[in-house]
């Protein structure tokens, strides 16, 4: 039985990947300039990853990975204005208006008398608190979680430090890789609610080695029926 | 009666103003090629504090911050190369062997024995996490909790998060701004050990609002004695 739920932040409760892909959008005309149009995106996805062991993730991680990337793209010919102009892009992503994303307010209303809430998410400490806070959502959780990587590790301590059995726990997020592969792992439950349009080309790229372990959703606002239904039926 | 025990980690267990410091002397000498020897390193400094608020603290913020700085002070003539330069120390400050301060690890040993023990630190998340991994020294500790800032509010989340009283725990830092008055403010205790040569200048900026509140140390290796002789005297 469901006791505590916990949520992904970005592209789970608010827009993040639409500033990424603009962010990468700017990168990219930039960077064709400077290429006669050659350059087809790739290589600052392969720096970010690169990048990420010694970085983490984060905007600050992605701002010092587009800065490297330029250099190495251009081969040192990058101007020192366009490098400021990379730096204040970065700054902008972290002032970003946060959108929450439709129904999540009405949902988090309901289930937050039901359940105690919380929220587990990757990236910049301060930017995801900072979010949190702006958001106008924080009164529904009791805590946010940020954490370095969402691995079934990560999950075990949070649930250790809250008191919190496995089987009382239901993860919802929008990427298998980080909010359900590594919750089911440990034993606790999840739903997986993709974040079109850029989720498909996740499901695409992985194996799915545990299929009918977790629901998938198709939008936030069906969560309360569900648990409801799911309630009713055991 | 202390019955939690929290320490400081950059400057208290291991050495990380050292490796800052020769950060900003390498910016220094860089600006002076383009300065014509002018640049005092004062502005680094204030760009830091400045970019603190979207950036919060840790390596990568500081890596962001040289950049900017070079490229204002330079007024744009920085060459690529030397942006380069600049994301290399960056990375090379988070790669950076972590050095144990004297002491600690007997200290440690002795009163985990005795005390829950746990480290509260400011910083990026991943770096903090790499360094207290690779310090040797996570056996001695319950956990980690790597925050965006060291405020009373964060201290108080902290201590109910782990269903501790104020009047039960003791912090143990090197900075009277993060680790001794805001933990003073919620009620709980605090020993200062300052880390000299660079601590000094700290305690000269600041009025002290309660001198008689927390103990000074001159040193780590101090603790476990005075800690039993308050222990005999109670």
């Amino acid at each position: 039985m469901v006791e505590y739920i916990a949520f992904d932040a970005d592209d789970t409760l608010w827009h993040n990947q639409s500033y990424v892909s603009e962010a990468h959008a700017q990168f990219k005309l930039l960077m064709q300039e400077y290429l006669n149009g050659s350059y087809d995106g790739r290589y600052l996805y392969e720096t970010e990853v690169r990048n990420s062991k010694h970085y983490g993730y984060g905007v600050k991680s992605f701002g010092l990975s587009m800065i490297e990337t330029a250099l190495e793209l251009t081969e040192g010919r990058i101007s020192p204005e366009h490098i400021r102009f990379l730096v204040n892009l970065t700054k902008e992503m972290l002032a970003a208006p946060v959108q929450v994303l439709p129904d999540v307010e009405a949902v988090l209303d309901e289930l937050s008398g039901d359940y105690p809430l919380m929220v587990i998410t990757e990236g910049d400490l301060l930017d995801q608190e900072s979010k949190f806070v702006r958001s106008g959502l924080s009164e529904y959780f009791r805590c946010i979680e940020v954490v370095s990587e969402k691995d079934p590790f990560c999950y075990s301590r949070i649930l250790r430090r809250h008191r919190i059995r496995p089987e009382e726990f239901m993860m919802v997020g929008n990427s298998l890789r980080s909010d359900v592969w590594p919750v089911l792992e440990i034993g606790a439950q999840a739903v997986y609610i993709p974040h079109r349009p850029t989720q498909d080309a996740e499901r695409l790229q992985m194996d799915d080695p545990k299929p009918r372990l977790y629901v998938e959703l198709e939008h936030i606002g069906q969560l309360p029926e569900w648990l409801e239904a799911r309630l009713l039926a055991a």
